[in-house]
């Protein structure tokens, strides 16, 4: 970065380069934008930062971010409370909620296995999901909605061995082909994930029901 | 966006989503990524926008942002006083002085001709830059620099009519392909700039020399 541009703006750029995937360049172009901008546009964004960690929570029963706990899902009685679905974070919760697939509850974990990381299974909440099984009398399902990489991997494998005492079906999110997708440029991974879990075309009698 | 957000997130992420390129998914991580991280972090952010207006300000000489008015480059008795470079934007000037190439002065128009956007020449600094070429007796050139696109095109065109009385030398960047670039795939506009500015090869008697 610059030497010659002025600190507010260095100091700010750099900053804003500690977000996630920000840039020297994007970083710069947020700080011009928000000079730019009228001066109250600026203080607003303060502002929001400032009540941030003020009004936001961690729910004491899945662990998600909320300003009250527990949070809006853990208090809906309408949820499924057969199914757990499992989350590295809590953002995850909202993807899969845009979905409108998903109606039982969720369990943030705080992470995926990483020991290269330093991310051990003492930093993530393995041991209070564990306690959260042995309370819910009616779970029968628990999924382990991870990424599909070497960490979600290594995760599913500590919990499958974690909860194995525990009278619940484990699974986790199918592989295959994402809709849309071209088989001609489908790596050879995702094709022989495709190829073992192929399931029975809906029509015929054992046809596979959606959960 | 997911209603279930809790407010403070969901207000953060949409004032995050107002800087320039950040979408929902990145506005969403970049909150996620601030409450994951200490307090002391967020509060630091918010000080340092919280000061960005207070202190950064207009130079009086060249427009761009700065500290202290003028700015150290209008203040640097070593820089070129023959060569005036009329960027569009403040953060231009941070692009020019990276390549270290510059050595002269530097004019900030505030934006680029786009009737259709409502940027008008009045709301350039079109007769500011007119009033410091009259005042500036040792001046020979100036160069336009701006983005080789429609805006800067008719940017170019309206400055070359409005300066025309002026004895000063008015030049563009120049046109052609990019370092690195492959032939086969430059599309056909850039190659008939590259064709249409062909210079001499350097060790022959009319080579072209740097500015």
């Amino acid at each position: 970065m610059n030497t010659h541009l002025p600190d507010p703006i260095r100091s700010l750029a750099l900053m804003f380069r500690a977000l996630p995937g920000v840039g020297p360049k994007s970083a710069l172009r947020f700080v011009y934008a928000l000079l730019k901008s009228p001066k109250e546009k600026t203080e607003q964004l303060a502002a929001a930062l400032l009540s941030l960690h003020d009004h936001v929570k961690s729910c004491t029963g899945c662990g998600a971010f909320t300003m009250q706990s527990p949070c809006s899902i853990c208090r809906d009685g309408n949820r499924d409370g057969s199914v757990l679905c499992v989350v590295a974070e809590s953002r995850d919760i909202s993807t899969f909620e845009f979905t409108g697939e998903y109606r039982g509850r969720y369990f943030v974990l705080g992470g995926l296995l990483s020991p290269l990381d330093g991310t051990t299974p003492d930093k993530l909440q393995g041991e209070q999901l564990a306690a959260l099984i042995e309370t819910q009398q009616n779970l029968k399902e628990i999924i382990l909605a991870f990424n599909p990489d070497m960490k979600g991997e290594a995760t599913v494998l500590y919990l499958t061995k974690r909860l194995a005492a525990y009278p619940v079906r484990i699974t986790t999110l199918a592989r295959g082909l994402p809709t849309g997708a071209d088989l001609e440029y489908a790596d050879e991974v995702t094709l022989a994930d495709a190829l073992r879990g192929r399931r029975q075309v809906a029509n015929q009698k054992q046809g596979q029901s959606a959960i």
